[in-house]
């Protein structure tokens, strides 16, 4: 049983945290406030992180778990193209928890929150068996221009930032002492960092929405099959992707070799990429194609007709696979979340 | 494991709901859209219950389980006097948790909610060991007049809504069947009743906002003597408290002839009674005494210049205690949670 109250830990917690100036009453009452905002939306999701369901400390450390639970709930707002302002963390801890291992935990929140000005503004903390954090985050958006799953339109061309496939990839080599061991040091360092520290891309779909308007747009969390899913039945349309335009980083390309399954497999099955998938109107195209961003943006498809939801994709050999259930489903897998 | 996939369960749960007017994206997309307010601050709580924790099933079914949860999360917003607009959730549950459990879960949410016209709006599912729900409600309220904890003032008086004791009341006759053999039926089910249905003061708030402004307020989650110290030291202030002004009900009384426990000392330690206990100016007293509400006010006490915050508690018998600890720390007590 902890020897100190949970004041300390809180107190310990933000001391490090400088609030965001729209966030009014923060830490130390019973709830947050937000400043007023004209012509803006609100935006809240809630996200979590169980020890043993969504990690464990074999693979992990306690800042590592910080970093990837705020990570993904951010991710959230990344995909109603929403800015984030400020985040609460309703936390479970064992019994032997302790300050340092809270601000271990903190910090993870700490480097990833300061790249968007944002700072923990109230909470929650229970005793119980196991580490496990809920995260709600709260953003804002202009009015009416929150980014919704369903809008995509026939010839729209679907497009995905960054890579796909090094999460999973991630996993594989930090959970398989055998594959890890015939992976290059440099393969298995770009797995791990996605893994470990995936971004939330916030500021890349600012910069999308700053010269474009995607007809429909979802973050990466559930895998490449599973969210393009999300999106044809919310659109009711077709999408059609190409093997070959799939982003896949060459440290998948290496694992690949050595286990049983093909890249595009897990290119298209790995969640909790945080990467944004979205699909916008050809005459938008050339305007994307020329906004210089810090990670690449890659046209993989592109959305047709269809008389049922579905996401098809073509391969090399020119067969195609229906990829829609591939990713993460959590009550069926045990691993990942799902949105609801 | 279970045999049905989220979008089932999730699907399941929300049919019941109708959505608030103001939430313009609600559950199935990444995140919930809560439409501009002007001259508003919007305000965010999270609070949670576990199973083992904060409630177990043998004193508790799954419906009073999400009505708890949720009373308890819409108390943090009475406590900012802020009215809700909808809520998420973040919800564990085990292996073998059927959908027609979650719908006995949500059928507590909607009889508490629809009496406030909110409906979940979004949340999230994994699959754990026990039940979790991790509750994230959204509300508003007027710019610049959110209520805190800080403000009380010398000469001040003290009042609290309802009564007071019956949660721990309840709490000891639920888990203790040689207690429980010795009060009256009558007794029993006033003190289970508001263990198993606490309301939240929203709407008592938003009356006396309407004719008063207190100079501080907080909800009843620790008890009595943790949040009158809370206002105490937000405000630099001691508050004196009399032991014949409080509010304790009489099946309170009756119970603690059968336990080594008195009145007062129930009274003062029950959490989770979601009432609400504020500071108001001496020239308010006539204003708020003329309120016609559906629960008794009282006035218990007042706000004293001091060296350090302190709750005093002036006995009947003419002496005092210090009540400032007396109630939960969630970190040193393993029953209930705290705020940060």
């Amino acid at each position: 049983m902890p020897q100190y109250s949970e004041e300390i830990l809180i107190e310990a917690l933000s001391r490090f945290f400088k609030p965001h100036p729209r966030v009014s009453v923060g830490p130390g009452d019973d709830a947050t406030l937000v400043t007023e905002t004209i012509g803006r939306e609100i935006v809240v999701s809630v996200d979590s992180q169980r020890e043993g369901v969504h990690f464990n400390f074999d693979i992990l450390d306690l800042k590592g778990v910080g970093h990837r639970a705020l990570a993904s709930a951010l991710s959230d707002l990344a995909a109603m193209g929403a800015e984030p302002l400020t985040f609460l963390v309703d936390l479970e801890v064992s019994e032997n928890f302790t300050p340092d291992q809270g601000r271990e935990l903190y910090e993870g929140f700490y480097d990833l929150g300061r790249d968007f000005y944002i700072s923990p503004s109230g909470g929650n903390v229970s005793v119980g068996s196991k580490l496990g954090l809920s995260i709600t985050v709260v953003g804002e958006v202009p009015r009416d221009r929150g980014l919704k799953r369903q809008g995509a339109k026939e010839g729209d061309r679907v497009f995905v930032t960054g890579d796909l496939g090094r999460t999973l990839g991630g996993f594989k080599v930090l959970t398989n002492q055998d594959v890890a061991s015939k992976v290059s040091d440099d393969s298995k360092s770009a797995l791990r960092e996605k893994f470990k520290r995936p971004w939330p891309r916030i500021k890349e779909v600012q910069a999308i929405l700053r010269e474009c308007t995607p007809s429909s747009l979802i973050d990466i969390s559930d895998g490449l099959g599973k969210d393009l899913c999300h999106i044809a039945t919310a659109s009711e349309i077709e999408i059609h992707v190409q093997e070959e335009k799939l982003p896949i980083h060459a440290a998948v390309y290496e694992l690949t070799k050595h286990i049983n399954q093909s890249s595009w497999q897990i290119c298209v099955a790995s969640g909790e990429e945080y990467e944004i998938a979205f699909t916008l109107p050809e005459d938008q195209v050339e305007r994307l194609n020329a906004l210089e961003l810090s990670v690449p943006i890659t046209e993989i498809g592109e959305v047709k007709l269809g008389f049922k939801p579905a996401v098809v994709l073509h391969k090399r050999d020119g067969e195609h696979s229906n990829i829609h259930t591939m990713g993460f489903d959590h009550l069926l897998s045990r691993s990942g979340s799902s949105k609801g």
